[in-house]
């Protein structure tokens, strides 16, 4: 049995987080001081700028990619692998462009996944991960919201511990200083 | 020495921050389904709405009180403890109405800092911490940066957890459940 805390993957419920996302971004992040956007947690960690493009690219190559390929009528339902890090091999562009192609990219994302109409049998559809094997698309919904709400934890963890120091003593009390 | 990845509490950047956190948790929170919103990690954790409520608390009872405190020219320079479950024994009122107070109070408490127009000397003064002792005026205000950026992770987290069963096989790439 899933715990009280842990609930099935629902698809509206689903879509009003995601859909949040780049406005929460883009209040967070818009003409912040750049040694925010650009703070890491030390070599071969993300800043928020790093995390910004992870989720674009995301946007154009996962999750609904990743949807239509199990929605098809046939053909192969083997995903290709996600690459994680291909926003650090690139330079990114600015900020407010950044933000702006982000929202634009989700909110296509969104009409599309809304222009499905999915029903249960659907969300039951699978595709072969390539880590995983035999995954449904609900599970991959669902993976997208949590990722989102995993990228935030991390933006917010980035930017606290450039103060971990600076805090003093009220570091015993912020735990996010060393999660 | 500081590694390169901390820096120490300035005070122009860490308001960019503070200033944000109201506006982040519109963005975020408004109109959100219920269930995002009252979810919690389980027995004794917060739900969204409870860092919201733990948050006003903090704007009346913390931060800029006890800055006030260290910046008096005479007195008592003890803080007075500050209570970290306060909002779980009301009734919070609707989310709009818990936006709309935190916002305002975040903006008054954001004015009276910089009508302070505080020097280095001045954020070396020292109130009395009733775990710590003495702490510097420059800490508290870096905590209290870090403490808004540790409980927008909370929020995060806590949303994330709620499709922990959810995602199936992918939450072996999703640290933020196991953290």
């Amino acid at each position: 049995m899933v715990p009280p805390m842990h609930a099935p993957f629902d698809l509206a419920s689903g879509c009003a987080v995601l859909a949040r996302t780049p406005a929460v971004l883009d209040a967070w992040l818009r003409d912040l001081p750049d040694e925010w956007l650009t703070a890491t947690e030390g070599p071969d960690t993300w800043s928020a700028r790093d995390v910004l493009g992870h989720l674009i690219h995301g946007e154009r190559t996962d999750w609904i990619p990743r949807a239509r390929l199990i929605l098809a009528p046939e053909g192969d339902r083997r995903f290709a692998p996600f690459d994680r890090t291909a926003q650090l091999r690139t330079t990114p562009p600015p900020l407010d462009e950044q933000l702006a192609t982000f929202a634009a990219l989700r909110r296509s994302s969104l009409e599309e996944l809304r222009s499905w109409s999915l029903d249960a049998s659907q969300l039951n559809l699978e595709g072969i991960h390539p880590a995983f094997g035999a995954v449904t698309l609900r599970q991959l919904l669902a993976t997208w919201v949590a990722h989102d709400l995993g990228h935030l934890a991390q933006v917010a963890r980035v930017m606290a511990r450039r103060y971990r120091e600076a805090v003093g003593p009220w570091r015993a009390y912020l735990s996010v200083m060393d999660r």
